[in-house]
């Protein structure tokens, strides 16, 4: 055979977070009417479902990268920054971010790039089961 | 046959809020040895899931309470007033309540029982699919 | 210990059904304003989900029923019955019953309760995850 | 860093429907040998999930397409249509199509694309859990 | 109102596991009928996932027992015995029972009753998304 | 329109297994280190979710290949395998696999292959909800 050896490996992590939708460039009027129920000024929160997907080949141990530290690397890099936090208020780095699932995905993905570098394949974010944002760098 | 004419039905509605589980009477150190991570300052939000379950006989319509009614009181009653809200801030009724499902349950359950009164079996709350409560009065 | 022997053993099955909510003994009128949507002539379909749960005290084997048969049951009883039919139209017993969710599973529960016996404890059947019915006899 | 800006967005709406798959062109022992269960004259029916991709980049709000606006489309263009439908009988513009889920999004995605325009990326729907249609245009 | 003040709250957990269906008592030819596929000699595997449910009155912090200490309680008695673990012959406490989800909730049930008392109200094991065993002692 | 006519068909199939994973060309302790609680010896078990998605052209009766014929296909070839087994002893040619998912993946993609050949585009396998590999050939 001559398949490529190349297999995506996705790992499925979670966290609650609140956020409130509200570009400070805009007026108030405007981000009512932009951002709706989203722009309430006390915020609100989601159950986020975070997944990563990594890409390569395996290796003798048909291991792309071991589940265990995928793992570990999620939860040090994005979990245990934002798990039970504000996004507004709570975050260095995402001070000056809009947190809607499409500014969040790029916001991980940098985040996970530095350490999982050309492994890295996609970020899916889901912040319901209905609203899906992913990234693919 | 005798069995029972009793059915139980139950609706489904879904919002997202935020809240912060604190104690205004305990002190700072004992709210995060409680509370920990759900102690946050800022806040953290859920996707809740509301399960409403109504107990009655079928009329000659086949119906306990038409599904419509049914949602459309649980809606006004209860997901017009919390969704996309902080729990903590937001909703005067909820200002004395610490946020916990537990709490949450028996406050949705008055709420409810005003309008639906005998026909009111349970109320299921689920902040994450890992934590659910229910009370039946 | 004394505790009960009792344990509750549930098997989940699913069909798809269309169906039509109507009471011929009303006016068209009175049919709209009661079923709203589910009133459309041509009906429309569910993929319906079906718990059976039986009680019962566990033999030497471990077993309430063995779940082979219970299955086996719910699809000879029930499954075949409605699996892909017009739930109106293509079932002769149910022709008289309007097939809401309450009055669903009232029937199924005589169907069963034939084979089942004292062993049958809840059926629980839902047409979404939103719009769930149970029925304890 | 020189990333792509490109980020997908998916909003999930649902419907329930009834649908007979027949092809009139072929014999009634054609169309039970191809479709089986699904050719059931009274037709049969599902709760359909049906998700919707958009790509694009986000602009200074952190929005590719406001998730309301995105929603309230695929509501006027697809659910409104076909929600609590039969789809071979009660939708004009399917009279002439067997409602597979293959057929199903071709169609719902050149009704989406008139408005989405280059925005639109992918159509999901999916019948059961078991059976899903994919289609990128 | 003179309501009850008793709510239930439930945790889910979830593990990996194997297991067979054997009685030892019984001939191979007896096994092999009564359990079929879930005899084979090596074994096979499910995820399973457990909800324990305890029952009470909500204290001046809003709570039954402290979420994260019935995780702990339910993942030291329960989930580290048992995880990623064959249930017949990695556990002594097991050796001599037959892994049905009959036979485990109770056993789960005697072991979380030693710490959790009168407090605890229904154990829930899943073994797949179609077979499901409770326990209420 | 000139579209594609490309259509992505997918079909879940589900099946229960137990496995172990351990590289035999390694020490205890290097497979105790890699692969953690996966390396019990007595192995665990998983429910896998199996997804299997062919790229067509509906034909006139809007279908890629039948489902039904697609469903048994995926039952023949891999479902009976596997289901109900050990993954590492009692299936002949996983005897020199290390069943990780990743590698999964590929055999299943071979065995499919041959039946399904050109139609055949993607194969993800899902252990656990959290843990999820793909393969594209």
């Amino acid at each position: 055979m001559t398949n490529s050896k190349f297999v995506y490996l996705t790992r499925r992590e979670t966290f609650c977070a609140s956020h409130r939708l509200h570009n400070p460039k805009l007026s108030d009027e405007d981000n009512r009417r932009i951002y709706d129920k989203c722009n309430n000024p006390n915020g609100h929160g989601h159950n986020y479902i975070l997944y990563v997907t990594v890409k390569g080949e395996p290796d003798e141990n048909g291991l792309i990268i071991n589940l265990y530290e995928l793992k570990a690397i999620i939860k040090r890099l994005v979990i245990d920054v934002v798990d039970h936090k504000h996004l507004n208020y709570d975050i260095p780095k995402l001070k000056e971010v809009i947190p809607t699932i499409e500014n969040l995905v790029t916001v991980f993905w940098n985040d996970l790039k530095v350490e999982l570098g050309d492994l890295l394949y996609e970020i899916r974010l889901e912040e319901s089961e209905n609203n899906i944002a992913i990234y693919r760098g």
